[in-house]
């Protein structure tokens, strides 16, 4: 009998799209269904991106440069300096999306069987990763009582061991959208230095910060050699669909190392490198009307929420996510019954379970991820939805009124 | 100190690119650089499908499906039932290149420690792939004097072992552009039903086929578990720095698990898929006049070659690719040599040293890879310089007459 390997067998099936089919079997029903289960925004892709693709008079798509580019990276550089990063073109490597930037790092920097630390709830893709590349996530824990704010260090100092040769944080943070504070990235650098680890940067949703100052991990002074910077455009133009994401790093030999997987595998997407370097010249207000547009929907979504019996959502600093606290029994239950048993005037509304962000089994049972990627109107739809729901569910569990902890 | 992975140690550079750097100085010497080292055609992308890109109206550049837009793999379905292989979309998944779809295959069916089987020469990335999935490459050797055929049977059965998982075949072959027979064909499903073993098909040259029938490893009865198509549109369309490929198969449990892997990377290139899409509804006369232009280039190239002294390559029946035999000390040494070294009228030409596409250290040292993918007079005046320069080259070792084997 042929076999599937055992790397294939325990890698995991994705945890927000196993809802897909129920949403599909509603829609059929005539159901509207309100999708904040996935981060894939509304906010149109900026016309001049997508129109300097429209206007390209290559005869040949060649592949690119294997590190993408050089015009590319050259926009980069000045892109990254707006941020307060500073670079030079050949510290980039440009990657089809920042998932294959996660995939490099993992394959550059650990070994089979060492071990990454991620602040739980995480990116569940993280786990995908590690399990191609045979690394070991250890989690630990944020609560969503402090807001999900960076775990103490000594959590941290806890889990370490010689295995231990990564932390990855993302800031600000998908699935909770908090964003870590200067202190809490300093933190972040002590223990990086301590212990000799390298430092995963996943800053998809640098743009969106809404309260306090966003700090990148290459603002970090003393730590080039630990940071490896995952990026994308992704979120940042709305542009999900064109996988294109960079890898940045000033660790020479992890360049150079990632440059050989980057070789292996060609190029970068062509068409898209062209988006990205068109996305570079926008004006800077470019990013205003999606960041008022974000925060306006974040603020009524927050509000919504803590207005509802029994639900904690704690106000995320930056990202398009939330994470809440319902008073019910288990989160995936809840988020097929929306799909499967329920509508209120023929809408439902779908969520993320936030156990598939928790690497700690047992964790996010009461809890769900919302991604604020739909118009106010919507949201508002999708709120009073939930609200009716909630009064309605059979797995409901009457809670104490929640003590709001005072975030930061 | 922070340390490298030992995969990203292991990792192989480029063979082909290392000489990148030496072809830059010849060209800023003023010296024009024939480019036969690598397997990027002239060829136009065919104008209609860069028109359906220019032409999209799409307003949020989403994520796709992890398989590809339905749309796209529908019509790959009639593609792929053109070229006598029946399938269905759901057998499908698009993928980021062929590059990606062979990191699936990889992932999907093989163990870290595992073996697969490979011929030699081979195509030097499946190191990079076997590398970056703990896996290892076991060559066996098919020799030029028989045109590269499948070497014998035996040769595969001494070599199989309990952890032999799969053999890799291209056909047509880069890098030797040597197209397996229909017996050939079922010399390697026989062996891949007695050992139980999964047979990965590359067929990004499918198109490309001058003497003899195409055979799919997906027309072979019988084989269905088996078999994993890696695919490309890359050469098909011209199109490499597109990045689209597929991985097909009619196995269901190598489908579902790659799809885990395919939902990790949430999407393949989205701008590529409308190009994709497009081109399986180019006119079935699209590929006469680049199949008809590589086919001349072949033979003059293959002609050219062969009336130099001591030179010998075979007739390759498909891709664009030929491997030749030459009277010389080293591949490494002399392609360094004629970029470093030598110019003939202010021209050199740049090739392949056949020794990256060896498993076996030590084989492909008196061997160049030759990509034609200029045009005819391109190819005559890089030939005149190669000629040239085996006069001239100080390494040049004096040889008998090669014997031509009967090909075929």
């Amino acid at each position: 009998m042929l076999k599937i390997s055992k790397r294939g067998e325990q890698m995991p099936a994705s945890p927000i799209r196993k809802l897909v089919p129920y949403a599909e079997a509603a829609k059929k029903k005539g159901i509207h269904v309100y999708h904040l289960n996935i981060g894939q925004p509304d906010i149109e892709t900026p016309p001049a991106i997508l129109n300097a693709v429209r206007k390209t008079e290559i005869k040949v798509l060649e592949y690119s440069h294997s590190a993408g580019n050089e015009s590319y990276r050259l926009k980069l550089v000045q892109y990254y300096k707006k941020v307060g990063i500073d670079i030079t073109p050949e510290q980039i490597i440009i990657t089809t999306g920042g998932s294959e930037a996660i995939l490099f790092g993992f394959f550059c920097c650990l070994n089979p069987g060492d071990e990454v630390i991620i602040p739980e709830p995480f990116y569940a893709n993280y786990n995908g990763f590690a399990c191609a590349a045979g690394v070991r996530v250890v989690p630990i824990t944020s609560l969503i009582e402090t807001g999900f704010a960076l775990p103490p260090i000594a959590d941290f100092e806890k889990v370490i061991t010689s295995k231990t040769k990564a932390i990855i944080i993302c800031s600000p943070n998908n699935p909770t959208g908090y964003l870590y504070s200067r202190n809490e990235m300093e933190a972040l650098k002590d223990i990086c230095i301590k212990y000799n680890l390298y430092l995963f940067s996943d800053e998809a949703y640098r743009e969106f910060c809404y309260d306090g100052e966003y700090v990148s991990a290459m603002h970090l002074k003393g730590l080039d050699d630990n940071v490896v910077l995952m990026d994308t455009i992704s979120k940042r133009y709305s542009a999900c669909g064109a996988r294109l994401g960079a890898l940045v790093t000033k660790n020479k030999a992890v360049y150079d190392t990632a440059m050989k997987f980057a070789q292996a595998r060609l190029s970068p997407p062509g068409l898209a490198q062209i988006m990205g370097e068109a996305a570079v010249d926008l004006p800077d207000s470019y990013f205003d009307a999606p960041k008022a547009e974000y925060l306006a929907r974040r603020d009524l979504l927050v509000n919504r929420l803590n207005a509802m019996e029994g639900v904690f959502c704690p106000n995320p600093g930056g990202a398009f996510y939330a994470i809440a606290r319902l008073p019910i029994d288990d989160s995936d239950k809840f988020c097929q019954w929306l799909l499967e048993y329920f509508s209120y005037n023929e809408q439902t509304v779908m969520l993320a379970p936030a156990t598939g962000f928790y690497g700690t089994e047992g964790l996010g049972k009461n809890e769900v991820r919302l991604a604020y990627v739909l118009n106010l109107d919507a949201i508002n739809a999708a709120m009073d939805c939930l609200e009716n729901a909630l009064e309605k569910y059979p797995g409901k569990v009457k809670k104490e009124k929640t003590e709001i902890a005072e975030i930061k």
